[in-house]
């Protein structure tokens, strides 16, 4: 018994999880292994070769383990960071927000910079510290790539280019949650020392991996970092790679095939076509955006997220309803506005396994939604604006025939 | 290894096969098992009983073939008619004329009437032909409800009042293949005496079973019927039925969880409902062809199809060029136009199981397609055309929660 | 909801429908496609031409019938003779009775040769019918291969030779339902001229494919062949062949890529060795049989069928309770005994995806169920004896790492 | 592609991932779902009230958290208990080695208790030290229900029984990874502070859930406990379940799904009827295994395990060996021998949902293996062993028909 029902496919526009292609769900239809047969060590290996690709890391160390974003998050920031340890972290919004309460809470010294939701990062504010900070007593800088609340995506090629400014030895770690695998991500090319993200997201999987990628930089702080863990210890994995048997605790045999599969298809497709479809489709909701008269609530084209948009409504409208009415009558998910914007915005998720016309089916129900709750949007008008720019640039698709 | 894919999901606009529901292909996700366990016998009661229901029938016996709608078409016939018998036929599309292909194989005296594609079967040419078969030398009158090559919905009411005008005792055969299920069909208030239709229409599974139901005086017909039969013949249904074991020979196990599974999401919904959603779809998707200023196949009003809707392109375009592109460009399936109208003509099946977005994504892609292969379209017309009456009617959906 | 569960597997030893492979079932889980896009075709071709391959013909053409085994006896038929046609027909037992009574019911003229069940089919009785047949009255000898009711297998090349020694120009159509893809099968070397199975036997797939292979000399008969047929006519098939699209009617999307994915698994294990594992377990099980003091039902060597075996109890014993017992208690799915040995027998089934120790389990089970209806059998002796033998003859499975 | 193939089912007996029921593997057989729309929370409700039952608790608190067993000891002691708080612990075998190994890397002060391995708990000393304790130094005693190293159960009542002799308030903390779901488990009756379980065991799930229970007492502990923790922090829980929304980060939407349909399964068959058969086939383990000849890893019977039996092998045979064998040759999957008695122990894993003849095909298999790696072991002596147990003791199977 499912507890939801309604005629036709739900539509899965929330900025995670994300749809699951269906070859996907069909390798991951499957009983249990043995984990300890040999079987699954052969499939690993090529996992950890294959997962660097999607960081862009020829030096990087990959560990996938069975949590989520919030549980890699605390796998990067326990390995490399001590009790005390200052960092410098970025509040725009909801997730960045809790990234940083996470570093408090694991006792960590947050310097924290904060920007109106809607904006980036204050790369500026990073400048100055950093050149204050001669004797380098910020251990690293934390930065969520793609700031999932807001629909805003940071700049970290500037933040490495920032750090190389100043020759600060800070380790950069960076939460790739919403974005890799959807936007660019290079960790070699901007020295990015901790990248991570979550099985749920661009992967286009069930939640349950935390995938954290490791430069040797970031290797070699933890065997000094004094932050105590174990379940998320990366000591333990490191110790089963050298044994050849790749898994401290049991993983997930779905999970595996799942990720060995939603590898294939992404390769299949070229990652740069699969940034090329996430820029697509962004584009083409921003001009819909545009097209009904509202916001967004990201303010300025520098910081546009390619994988979610957070549409401002206006005050006599409560977003939430419009996530609700999606729902109960066009059985489409939206995600809610969070916190600060809760009710101020709706948030349409385009990232993971989607197409031009699954996109273009949302935007024609927000247009009814929005007509539903009393906004005088003009019916087709977003469609129309999106069409128009898809018509032109998609190109034939993916195809084995 | 499949032998397509593209990115996002592929959109199924096919007149059939549909798409099927994610809790149907969750139930046919199985194992074989053996078909004369206790189990397999207490599901087929069930599904017995139910199907009844898909015709509106009390009296009727169904019969659950492992078939497809042609297989069904010839239990219909062979089961029913004698060689030689004289049958009332009409052309009004490809499967209509490829079912008359089958009665005349099959040995029978077939008066053919014709009408232009896009146009109804010529129900004034059958009361004549009945008014002048004082003999009633007439064995059959066979009609299809809608044909799916031209978008053409016969009025079976009217067949059956004719019958009864001239008291004509001919059995009174409909193919249901692209109706049962999403348009209302009254198996007893009609008289019909034979319907049928296939497993992968508005059932909403794989192909695989003709489902055939049998008025009492289409069971007492076929104790005297002469065409020769076996596969077919409805005498080992009822051998088996009154032994309580029901399969003469061995069903597929998946279709059975399947039927099980989809006449629960179907009476879920409620069949009103459903007859309703594909009103709506239908209005919806003949609004945006209207407002692409392109012509239906279906010349009158009171043939509208609610399941399918053929459209005209303009003689300077090749049909199956629109199909074409929509594969390969945007994982978009149409239907192609079939023997006289093949080029003239696409279509775009809106059976099923699905809703308001997913046709909404439909259109817009075809609008999109037009405008590839040189049709002055406005983009968004026809999106706005069918939202503009689809914000007005669509109602809360089914749900759980 | 399912209509019957027991904690852990069942355990599915009928003759059919037998297991599937769990990589089969992932490749069947999927949504409709549009049978008329490019990639329907593109994977049909390299099913036509890979189903050869289990028959063992080069000049073989065969079709893929959405039906049962019951429909492609009948599409072998129809096909190849007219109404009147004399044939050789033999009955060992229910299927070939079954299949005698469908050749009656077709209008043949069926010269049946009995033999005791438990016996194969009577060669002599066949070679004397030939001899006197010099004026080749006798249009067709039809042969059930592999009797699933005895668990008896009969010798084609016996039949080819005799067919030879005579020179008689008659067709051979042989039954090979329960063989193909589990026991040696040369279509070609014994010039078969239709052999025909399904899906759901050692193919190891769902019902709903019935597949059948015409020879040369078949095709050609078929032209001239005046058996009424539509829906299991070849001609249809071979129109659609030469188009390139290959499907008068619509398939199961679902089965073709189970189809697919089931002859890769054939083709990956070997077919010589799925020959050599039939034969392994088939021997295995008689040994057991054997160690129980139960008589097999086959009465000689040269007929024991390494698909199936039909165990004969004791008098005083119904074997339909073995078979209820079987179901109830230890989730045993095991075959009735059918018509005139009902009560008297039941079967084993050991085609398909199975192996070592899922027969084990099944021969322990039938040893507890043999003690529970009161027969005095030592338990762990049939499982000794098939263990002594099968130790010394299981290789290494095959396996991908 | 899989990593792994051998013709029929892979006979899973490692102590875990187990066996997941097929009606499991077809719930989570699905796209993701939001997990803030509305009908996630109302099956979240179901949950979290049914998951108390396995735990038979009416007032302890569930928390469903996205990792794995060693993410629930992790969170069982970090909320409540503080660095350099004093535990008793009991080494018994790898599991209860690895959870000691994680008290002291988390920082506590861990008094071990070691045994021998095949040996339970030693409670005397235990005893002895709470009764020294009058300072109440002991915050916890933390305690593996089921050693699956070594096949050993401890007496979890009696441990409730010596705390409270010497009325000692140290919270109890106890693994029952491979026990809840399996064997009788009585959070409330044995005053059971923290009990903890992971869905790939007994509940026959895939891996991707720890499942935490805790009393009151734990909570309230929790209030004060200062391990650092962020993500096994129960608070973050708690104030979403307040809320109503229940998932303080992403759930897996599939696990969720399959969790309910493992619980309904459960509840059907009767958790009594669960343990009845846990019992059932544990017993008939240990029966084979002394009719080999063998000797049980567990000292005593007071310990027997009626979820994994550890088996001796004789010292000229590497019980590695017959892991290895197992899977290359009959498909068979066993447990390897841990740490202090790898070489020397291979393990059946008797847990989860599996049946008579799933165990008795395993037993046969390790016969022949056994021989195969030279033991001089009587084939079919170990069947018939556990054959004439089971076939006194199988009740009929749960049913619906």
């Amino acid at each position: 018994m499912d507890y939801y029902y309604g005629p036709g496919r739900n539509h899965l526009f929330v900025p995670g999880p994300v749809n699951i292609p269906d070859p996907v769900i069909r390798a991951m239809n499957r009983n249990n292994e043995d984990y300890r047969s040999p079987a699954i060590p052969a499939m690993t290996r090529t996992l950890l070769e294959d997962v660097k690709k999607i960081f862009k890391t020829t030096s990087g160390i990959p560990f996938i383990i069975p949590t989520t974003g919030t549980g890699a998050w605390e796998s990067a920031l326990t390995n490399t960071l001590s009790p005390g340890d200052r960092t410098v972290s970025f509040v725009i919004g909801q997730f960045s927000l809790l990234w940083i309460d996470q570093q408090q809470r694991l006792g960590f010294n947050v310097d924290v910079v904060e920007s109106d939701w809607g904006q980036g990062a204050n790369l500026d504010i990073l400048a100055s510290k950093l050149a204050e900070d001669t004797a380098h007593t910020i251990k690293a800088v934390c930065i969520v790539h793609n700031e999932t609340a807001t629909g805003v995506t940071n700049n970290l090629a500037k933040v490495r280019k920032i750090l190389d400014d100043y020759s600060h030895p800070a380790l950069f770690l960076v939460d790739g949650v919403s974005s890799i695998c959807a936007l660019d991500f290079r960790m070699d090319e901007w020295g990015v020392d901790v990248a991570l993200t979550g099985s749920q997201k661009a992967l286009s999987l069930p939640t349950g991996m935390g995938i954290v990628c490791a430069s040797p930089k970031a290797i070699e702080a933890s065997k000094t970092a004094k932050s105590v863990r174990v379940f998320f210890d990366w000591k333990d994995y490191l110790k089963f790679y050298s044994l050849g048997t790749f898994w401290p605790y049991t993983p997930s045999i779905q999970l595996l095939y799942g990720l060995r599969a939603a590898l294939d298809l992404l390769f299949e497709e070229g990652l740069e076509n699969v940034f090329a479809r996430h820029a697509r489709l962004g584009k083409a909701t921003r001009l819909a955006v545009e097209a009904w008269g509202l916001k967004n609530c990201t303010q300025k084209e520098e910081w546009f997220s390619d994988t979610v948009t957070a549409v401002v409504v206006p005050p006599y409208i409560d977003s939430a309803e419009i996530v609700r009415r999606g729902w109960k009558r066009y059985n489409l998910s939206l995600g809610l506005g969070l916190n600060k914007v809760a009710g101020k915005v709706f948030r349409i998720g385009h990232l993971g396994n989607l197409n031009e016309l699954q996109l273009l089916g949302c935007l024609a129900g927000v247009e009814m939604i929005l007509k539903d709750v009393g906004y005088p949007v003009k019916l087709g008008s977003g469609v129309a604006a999106a069409c128009a720019y898809l018509q032109n640039n998609t190109p034939l698709i993916v195809s084995r025939v």
